[in-house]
């Protein structure tokens, strides 16, 4: 990837613009929807945004898929006060890769989500309480399955292309299995046919964290309430899973944080993330007093950080049920085997790994592209170099960028 | 190391046995003894076991050094009854790799272990409760001179060795930094002359896990509660960290486990540390019904298991000192550099990396051998290749067998 030809790409990257000031739209669906599992809702909806212009032809649609703790919001601003845009804001806008002049974008937060959409913290309508662990298992298939029910009543004919990373590497995958004539171009980056065992391992830590939180009570919690502290340590510990040694030591390494000041503990200000925080979790009862257990290194701040903010935007039965459809995905065994699974697709395919992608490594995207390959469909593979861990797709990349820009053009 | 001569080791190798019953003394120091971070117990106690027989002028001993989960009861049995011997039992024997036939091996629990040394649980006489988080901070220093006085106790006039692996390494390192002429060999295996930031990151997850449990209650607790949950927590996620993903896929893989039963669910049997054993954590109340998020895979009922086992045995206090004390652990920083630290060492070293090690990597093992060697020091270096993590050490090695007893003869 090193010697892409620059040169050729000058014209179509001058001057990329940002989407700008974004809403949130609904889709509610009044039929019934079945899910894997066998049990239906009588209807569901999921959050979406939409970024360009649908074509007179309709065929100029690409799907963007989210990853576990991603949502509908990838691209903009939803005011002018917003500090941050949405999660693949560079990558997605007028002359940007995924180039909103040219294309109409669309990303939906997944169906077991928290974030506007159909899952365990909406309201049960059958007893005005929120569905908790009553609400339908999901999968992988019926994120896709129900996505697609959402372009439908769009409109869109076909989808130009459907990207993803991680979780949402997955999603692109299926919708290519699922709906063969629909999907012309998948891109999957970090992602999987099926997890390993290691991975399932940290998911089950996760969910453990939580299920076994006092305040998790089966499920059933205030919005304000549940387990916040189980939620909290699962996202400090599959935060880690995200990054790298080697990107973690040159971060942090064991740079130590200053010690405690009265000011530093009162102060509310956002630290930026990779800065070192207050050590507080807002939110979780702060029961150390000033021990030798508090936060002496800036790993640590930072971890904390990133549980204490997860917890305030994430909803802890939907971590439960989005990882448990990860772990259950299985492209292989659902198929008979990879190359069965990808027998009827006609998505032309770039699959891109990351070197020092750790949770979902190169060996599992390679794998991907290699059953694609045998079973003759038009496949691509690259494997970017970075050492920035799982989540290296969703940070800043001229290398990707111009993958997905040749990909799609 | 593949090319070994094993003809050469034939002899030696012949008939190993086992060091059968053994027990547990308590070295009680009555001296006032001040901590790294300057507070000062008027004694203390270090639970130990030997093996073999200290010989006539007493340099025949070798200090074996635990790890953090690690104890004292590093060989043989306490009871016929016992279905597991001492953690190293299959290094450490009459005729193995270190012959009790020849050396008088000696294995204390750190001080502030929860295996009968003095540590967080132990009582303080002042107040008749135990001493929670008021227990001084520990350091590797502090665990390497408490031992120093039990073996000076003894009457041991040298060390032949000082053995260990991950933090028991340090110990060694520590030991031969600190009395050089007191330590004649090193031998340090799988460890770290200071932890990276993935290391400590997840060291204090571990400890949030802890801290955030309501029952810890500020590190006061009774004997039988505590923390349970995010003990058990703590040690799944770690757990993880001491196997690789290779192991992991070969163990584990997808394998699911078969549905619950009302019989599987009210088993006790105890399950092999590879089988799917019941999924209630004993002692952490079960409060999940049978949901989706009940065990699915294997891998998920390994780690309930291991999480369950070692909150029957491990302090939660314990695991915050002592992971604590790895994280603060940084012999450059202390000696300004790692050939500085190792100037006066006298020891002849011999530092073993495993390959599949994330935890403490093969780089770190090799850096302090590479330090050793610019120093001046005699020292080797040795690479095992194996895909079984961190925890390789401890697992039954015949290559490994061959280098502890080609340096130890």
């Amino acid at each position: 990837m090193n010697d892409a030809d620059d040169d050729l790409l000058v014209n179509t990257r001058s001057e990329p613009g940002e989407v700008g000031l974004v809403e949130a739209h609904d889709f509610v669906s009044n039929a019934p929807f079945t899910f894997d599992n066998g049990q239906t809702l009588p209807g569901f909806t999921l959050r979406y945004e939409t970024y360009g212009h649908l074509n007179a032809t309709r065929d100029n649609a690409i799907l963007i898929c989210h990853a576990l703790s991603g949502d509908h919001h990838c691209a903009g601003i939803h005011s002018l006060n917003d500090r941050k845009s949405g999660w693949w804001n560079n990558l997605i806008g007028p002359g940007k890769a995924v180039d909103t002049n040219k294309f109409f974008v669309l990303c939906a937060n997944v169906i077991g989500g928290c974030q506007g959409s159909s899952g365990p913290s909406s309201i049960d309508p059958r007893t005005g309480r929120p569905y908790g662990i009553t609400f339908p298992a999901v999968t992988i298939r019926d994120m896709v399955r129900t996505q697609k029910l959402l372009l439908d009543s769009l409109g869109v004919k076909s989808l130009y292309a459907a990207i993803g990373g991680s979780m949402g590497g997955m999603q692109t995958l299926q919708f290519a299995i699922e709906y063969p004539a629909f999907v012309k171009r998948v891109l999957a980056m970090a992602t999987t046919a099926r997890e390993g065992a290691q991975a399932i391992a940290f998911n089950e830590v996760g969910r453990q964290a939580i299920i076994q939180d006092p305040e998790w009570n089966n499920g059933y919690y205030p919005k304000s309430g549940g387990p916040r502290v189980g939620l909290a340590i699962a996202r400090m510990m599959a935060h880690i899973t995200y990054l790298s040694d080697a990107s973690m030591d040159r971060k942090f390494g064991r740079k130590a944080v200053r010690p405690r000041t009265a000011a530093a503990d009162s102060s509310d200000s956002q630290p930026s993330a990779l800065s070192a925080p207050s050590d507080s979790m807002e939110g979780i009862d702060s029961v150390a007093p000033a021990t030798a257990f508090d936060v002496r290194f800036e790993v640590e701040s930072y971890l904390r950080y990133q549980g204490k903010s997860f917890i305030n935007r994430f909803d802890a039965n939907s971590y439960l049920y989005i990882t448990r459809a990860l772990d259950q995905f299985d492209l292989a065994a659902a198929h008979g085997s990879l190359e069965d699974a990808f027998a009827k697709v006609e998505a032309s395919t770039l699959v891109v790994g990351f070197t020092s992608d750790w949770l979902f490594p190169p060996d599992q995207n390679r794998d991907i592209a290699i059953a694609l390959l045998r079973a003759g469909k038009r496949v691509s593979y690259a494997e970017l170099s970075t050492d920035l861990g799982h989540d290296s797709f969703l940070l800043e990349s001229p290398q990707l960028y111009d993958l997905v820009r040749g990909f799609l053009n």
